[in-house]
């Protein structure tokens, strides 16, 4: 990369993380415990928020945002399900930025929320250079994708606090070392939370839940 | 985006399909057969390229160049099969670009070799749009990943020359819909050839053998 190049870089990633400590603070003016998901194409974010839209929406009012290079089918699944959706067509771009939040903030009555789940473009690569203000980034690995996946991205599993491993039904059916993948995710990010679940089966699900659920009595207390 | 940053975006754009021109000429040149292989991470990339090197390296001299934003697993597989392997690792960019893959030619005596097999960066966004001047593009999709891909991800879909759809096996145990798929890629791509495979089990590998195999009588006759 040239120094040019090195410049213009370091420059959209000093905007974007002014973006992102303005959106952290509107978060928490408002009292809006947010997430940031990340992960392959495929990997099971849509199915996830899905649930967690389903099981929850009795006790919070939640919000989405989906970000996806073409279509509203994500959007439109998390309407279904009961959130407030909105959706961000990147048009080409691998990842979601702050300033594409922070626009969309606008159209959003945060008073009316109390729980933001961003659903980030399918890509383990460039969102993890993209802070977006959330309050917890979480990745989604799925069984399928295989056991060398923390090894090969590390930045993005080195970069979250929650990690999701999907897609637990199909074990028998793929090869997959879990202690391999276990032993690279502790190498980059010894402290991070595990969850094991299978979208499919609902296994699982019920601790993810109680941990979200928990989040808004330990955070968002005044 | 800025004015700036589509002049910025237009003068990269512009230089790869220039250093992919180039690269173009050399593999003429040599009667090197080349191809993109470009997918999802976990898709089963790796996995095809072993078994084609495996299936193919008596008949034919196979050179791989695997990138990866980290770490040499892939390269080191495809040297096992029976490959010259060469590792490009992008330090965290989300794609190979022409430019890497020149400076990479160097090493390579093109010489010697008449099959050389680009394995991308696993990402469904960024390396749709940098050419890299191999004769075919090849997209892997697997089953795991959902039957909206096509939907949601159209840039890369829509410009590659083969599609091969991987982990059949998979379809007794998820949910996809392979007629909803295939309206997808009908729209966006219909002239793209499809093979569908299995690396586990083996199914419809030969298939893929033989289009490679062919390549060579059809184009490289001096």
């Amino acid at each position: 990369m040239t120094n040019r190049m090195i410049r213009i870089k370091e420059n959209i990633f000093k905007s974007n993380d002014g973006y992102a400590a303005e959106i952290r603070q509107q978060l928490d003016e408002n009292h809006v415990f947010s997430i940031n998901i990340m992960a392959s194409p495929g990997a099971g974010k849509t199915s996830l928020i899905e649930h967690t839209i389903t099981n929850l929406s009795k006790q919070h009012s939640i919000a989405v945002i989906d970000g996806d290079i073409a279509t509203s089918i994500d959007a439109d699944r998390a309407s279904a399900a009961g959130a407030k959706a909105f959706q961000i067509n990147t048009d080409g771009a691998c990842h979601l930025d702050a300033k594409m939040i922070s626009d969309k903030l606008v159209e959003l009555d945060l008073k009316s929320v109390d729980f933001l789940i961003i659903e980030n473009v399918g890509n383990l690569v460039c969102p993890a250079s993209f802070k977006l203000g959330t309050h917890k980034n979480i990745l989604i690995a799925s069984i399928p994708e295989g056991d060398d996946k923390p090894y090969k991205y590390p930045g993005i599993y080195r970069g979250v606090d929650i990690l999701i491993i999907n897609k637990i039904d199909l074990l028998p059916y793929v090869p997959f070392n879990m202690d391999y993948f276990l032993t690279g995710i502790q190498a980059l990010n010894p402290g991070v939370i595990i969850f094991k679940i299978s979208c499919q089966t609902g296994d699982g699900l019920l601790n993810w839940f109680d941990w979200v659920d928990n989040q808004f009595s330990k955070n968002f207390v005044l």
